[in-house]
């Protein structure tokens, strides 16, 4: 994709929160790639999950060595084509990467938000990318795209804006969370909130901030991205240096890999964040507003759906995405569904596969003919 | 089985360990139920799994509000039937419930050992086990018998003392961890090793303990020892009080279950001891001896075996115990092998299924018969 520059929108009409509570003003932070036809039809939203960005394809600068999150599938002839499609990505409120989120300062106090900031919902996200759509001037989107927690933004566009978007592309996503993936938030937010530099979410104001906690739970979330299968071929039982020294150094290659991941993860991502991620994914749940029937959460849906699940994911797996294909199914909507051999875990929605960029791309290319 | 007494065995004799430490001297404290026949032909081990002990069946009092940790087995009538069998259970060394550990004084320093307590692996406690055996006069053993490390322990008695035991009794174990096995256990142990108030594993001398990090060990622990669905028929996605606070509360009634088995854990275990339990399960690999071939390593077995494991297992699955069936199976020794089926997860070890019991109650009939 080459440089691309984040862009800002100020947005200064109140939000009114799935919480009850009010945001009076916010920013996002957004990226756009390709570009706007003249009858705006042809912008699609990527909408990112727990720990990505606005950053989904490109490079900020020619230092930069690693490109946007997506961009195995975003680009010239990739599966979502930009010589096509004009692509719009926002950083979600909440978040870390330039949208207003805990870390942002707080006008009222003008320290940074901290605890203060409030607990925001998958329909709060799909509110403010309205928002920035409206600024746009972007009336309907051709998609809404989104992997993981994205394509539960995206289902819920195809919910709460039924006529705003022609197409919703679900990715490794499930209808709402079980009891064991909420345990898992569970204990990566108790390592973050018991953390003793977490002071209560104002570390900001104690300059420093909880890594430990926030170390543990992003060891915990690769545990749950990757499948055993995977792990077991990367990094199968294989021992450091060839023998075992008998202490708490790094034993096995896979605790060398948590390790790393953990600590990069520590540098670049805020600690209030991850707890307000993990807790809009806990109370994500469409079908609690219609007495847990999700066909009829899905009533007022329009768009026609693409759903994409793989193999070896168990943190979302394919059952689950069926789910949402029965419940789609269930109006009699238009649905393809895929369910992608891939030994990668959770983690393959971020790959390049070749049946799923196949199926990908050719959803796409009936998105541009409609 | 009624009140039982605890008892104390010193032994002087130094312990060479895997790791090539030596242990000069130690105390192994156990406890018996039934009672020895005339030519010790009657007895049967009971090893403990990582937070176990060597109190599996009955009271210490009157006041003991719960049995030993395997009551449901372990009595008269039951599938270890003690008016058959002289039972008998030893804590190992390392953990903190009686035999020498990180917590005992180290005679040395006249202070708790801490992390100067030497590593053991499942070996280095056979060999323990064994001396306690020489003790008692038991030559060999009718069965040596236990679930998850517990199983891992009755295999190494196999292959270490072939002709000290007559029948190994394997329960959801694996002959080996997995890459994901081992992700879970480094990531417990980075929450303790991590915790400020570890001291490198010298907070009996500052007053304190890691209480954190043994926490989100613990809630950790727990995820891997349920399986999804019993999570799901236990708590669903009830919510506590019936509707979401937006706040870092208890939530979800899987929330409220994982904190409360964090918090009796904390009260409870050594933190030390949680390190050196997962460590000597990563280390557990007999056929790492034989360059990876399991089958080779059970060379010398000459016991026979009951190997059990448990259809919702997601920590070791049946498939894993097939592993240890197969093996024995190509050194033509007596193997009987049942998967049971169960919604508990690695948990249903520990409880009393009618099928379970009635296939270990059959297999220790035929070990008394003997």
């Amino acid at each position: 994709m080459g440089l691309v520059t984040p862009l800002r929108l100020r947005i200064e009409q109140p939000l009114l929160l799935s919480s009850g509570g009010v945001l009076a003003s916010y920013e996002l932070v957004y990226e756009t790639y390709g570009t706007l036809n003249s009858d705006h039809s042809n912008a699609v939203l990527v909408c990112h999950a727990l720990s990505g960005s606005h950053h989904v394809a490109g490079y900020h600068s020619a230092e930069d060595t690693k490109p946007g999150w997506w961009e195995q599938h975003i680009g010239p002839g990739k599966s979502i084509d930009t010589r096509r499609f004009f692509v719009v990505a926002c950083n979600n409120i909440g978040s870390c990467y330039g949208s207003t989120g805990p870390a942002s300062v707080n006008p009222v106090t003008g320290r940074p938000y901290g605890p203060d900031f409030p607990m925001v919902t998958v329909r709060d996200w799909v509110e403010t990318q309205a928002r920035l759509a409206d600024a746009l001037g972007i009336t309907q989107w051709a998609a809404v795209v989104g992997g993981s927690l994205g394509g539960m933004q995206a289902l819920r566009w195809a919910i709460d804006y039924p006529t705003r978007l022609r197409h919703a592309i679900i990715i490794a996503a499930a209808p709402k969370l079980t009891a064991q993936n909420i345990a898992f938030n569970e204990v990566a937010r108790q390592a973050i909130l018991t953390d003793p530099d977490f002071h209560g979410g104002r570390f900001y104001d104690h300059g420093t901030e909880p890594r430990r906690g926030l170390r543990i739970a992003r060891m915990l979330g690769h545990i749950t991205y990757l499948s055993e299968d995977i792990m077991r071929q990367k990094f199968g039982r294989d021992i450091r240096g060839g023998k075992l020294n008998f202490d708490y150094q790094v034993a096995f290659e896979v605790e060398s890999y948590l390790r790393h991941q953990a600590d990069t993860f520590v540098g670049r991502f805020d600690a209030n964040t991850y707890l307000l991620m993990t807790k809009a994914l806990d109370y994500f749940d469409p079908a609690g507003e219609t007495e847990g029937d999700l066909s009829r959460a899905l009533a007022r849906v329009q768009a026609a759906s693409l759903v994409l699940s793989f193999t070896s994911d168990w943190r979302f797996p394919p059952a689950r995405s069926r789910e949402i294909v029965k419940a789609l199914h269930d109006n009699d909507l238009d649905v393809s569904y895929a369910e992608i051999k891939a030994p990668h875990g959770h983690d393959a929605f971020l790959m390049r596969i070749p049946r799923y960029v196949d199926i990908f791309s050719a959803y796409m290319e009936r998105v541009a003919a409609a």
